[in-house]
């Protein structure tokens, strides 16, 4: 197959894939009973599950524009990283309920192992993504900078040891492992502000 | 990070979350039991819920293109604004719902306060979104009309404070609150076709 | 609000919410029980709603498409006109269901009403769009073919007064009713067909 | 109708649907019980289901990619065709669920048969895309490569009838037909991968 020169549609569909796995757990965000107030303070996990995902998932999607717009064209081995990659994201929010709802019981450690297994599997994804791109600059575009593609690179490369470390945790301390998590998360929106800040 | 001269992907992932915020509850308008004529009379408040649900996320996706239509470029704080001001988007029918389902019992109070908080929180992120834009015309573009640009800040400012003002008349009256609600709804409705008006 | 020089955004937005009502039936599509080879021929009537409601919907997208191709600009009053649109076609899985759900029960009256008044009101609305984009040609390209348009015009007319009579035929007798809802979507799928042989 | 100069919009609709069927299996993925760890290695068919109608909607989708990269143009009747394919596309991941669902119990002869005929038909109707669009090159870009057209077309031929065998083969044993599938299955992704080899 040619090298076609656009990734619009690529971009498109996983545009797709983003917005619906973003805003896939507000259907679990949902209320039974008779006290409608006591009721919306005793769900709030569902809350939680629902932003963190969403943030979770909206961070990922601005790593992923950041990394397309290095990108001039694509192949259909490309292609299929990208959907290997889009599946996991789409699945994300699964474990992330998973957590929201055994945060205070015993049953956190499966939770904790189950999201840093879909959390690590993702960041492997996003390198074999990035680095099929940009081994020599295969896919780039011809005036992608250098030290840009260097910073994307060295970003990259501890992701996926950094959620194993993570997801390791969680043999010894589930609790130890979802405070890692948290902070694994705050670290890439602030990130993404600081950086902002040094370009603005 | 590099400011990027396009919004093409953010719009895009935007327009897939508004889309699917907008057409969400319909997975709600459902009917039970045997006698279908009068199930498709009792089950109206979930057709109120859906229509004002569409119609409040379709009024808030037409702000967001008027104001993507003054920008030109963004940069990663921007892109993680635009995350959550979306988390905010999608959560609209939740509590639209509720409003629906308690708009004739005593439960009105707690679904009035949920959906003023949702909507004044929104607001306040179209807020962020579009200052954090207009400031010092960081994003905006090079042609961007100062009076264009000067009505959106003027009719953007008073937002939050209109929500917070109607989600506080809950407390002493839900009914009331609701009543206000509506009228805001209407009102951008409204405003929507007179601004039309004005320039066709 | 100034008229913008672009409908790509009311696109992605429109096309989003026709991607999620067309494939919103196959959520329906479910087995219970333990013979599934029984299952699956009794669960019938789910997989017609499934196509009606696709391919429905699917001819409305196409509708959306030849209307947009003579469309250059738009202001907040046509969005606000789309958006409504985009209300009613959502909801046409709904009745769809209905109906695929009473064949062969004595609540098809209701149905069959349910389902011509949301298909009427679409109608309606597809003809406020047009016009309002036609009317003194006001958003329509500058090239745009004056024989293209009096046809579209001449196509759209009469649409609402046909689903109308289906639905008020109801009264008398829900299956002719529904025959004549039957007859009008094959119409417009071979339409699409026989329009196409004569440009191809 | 006039032949239109793009395929943007079609592109976006049906990005949409792939977006959505792929998607869509994750709501599939639950867990219900008090022994989280157990529970989460008992529904080990539901992450099967969700991998296999993932990667196979993201090869359909590679595929839709790879066909309109030669097309320019198109009509109505190629729209209508589109949206049968669609509808089958999105239909894809009922029948893969079964599958996982009855994989080692007596039903698996109808879960298979289910999706063969599902995926045959997705295959016939690529085809009906594909052929016309490329007879006598009525939709195909002016410098579309002869040497790719006919590649695409030497690949699809054969897909109807390989989906069709491997249906067959349920009659015989279920088993047997599911294995053909995964290794259909594998082949693509595979193929992907083989023929990007070639042109990077």
């Amino acid at each position: 197959m040619t090298i076609t020169d656009s990734t619009a549609r690529l971009e498109a569909f996983s545009d797709g894939v983003f917005a619906i796995a973003a805003t896939l757990l507000i259907l679990d965000v949902r209320v039974e009973g008779h006290h409608l107030a006591n009721e919306l303070r005793t769900i709030w996990p569902s809350y939680a599950a629902y932003a963190v995902s969403f943030i979770t998932i909206g961070v990922m999607w601005v790593n992923h524009h950041t990394v397309f717009d290095q990108i001039a064209r694509c192949d259909r081995r490309f292609l299929m990283i990208n959907v290997f990659l889009l599946m996991f994201i789409a699945f994300v929010p699964f474990p992330t309920r998973l957590i929201a709802d055994h945060l205070r019981d015993d049953q956190l450690r499966a939770a904790a192992l189950a999201y840093g297994v879909t959390l690590t599997l993702t960041a492997v994804f996003y390198n074999l993504l990035w680095f099929y791109a940009a081994q020599g600059r295969r896919l780039l575009r011809a005036d992608a900078d250098d030290a840009v593609v260097r910073g994307i690179s060295r970003s990259y490369r501890p992701g996926p040891w950094i959620y194993l470390a993570a997801t390791l945790a969680a043999i010894v301390s589930p609790v130890a492992s979802v405070i890692l998590f948290a902070a694994i998360t705050v670290f890439y929106v602030i990130d993404s502000a600081v950086f902002a800040r040094g370009s603005s």
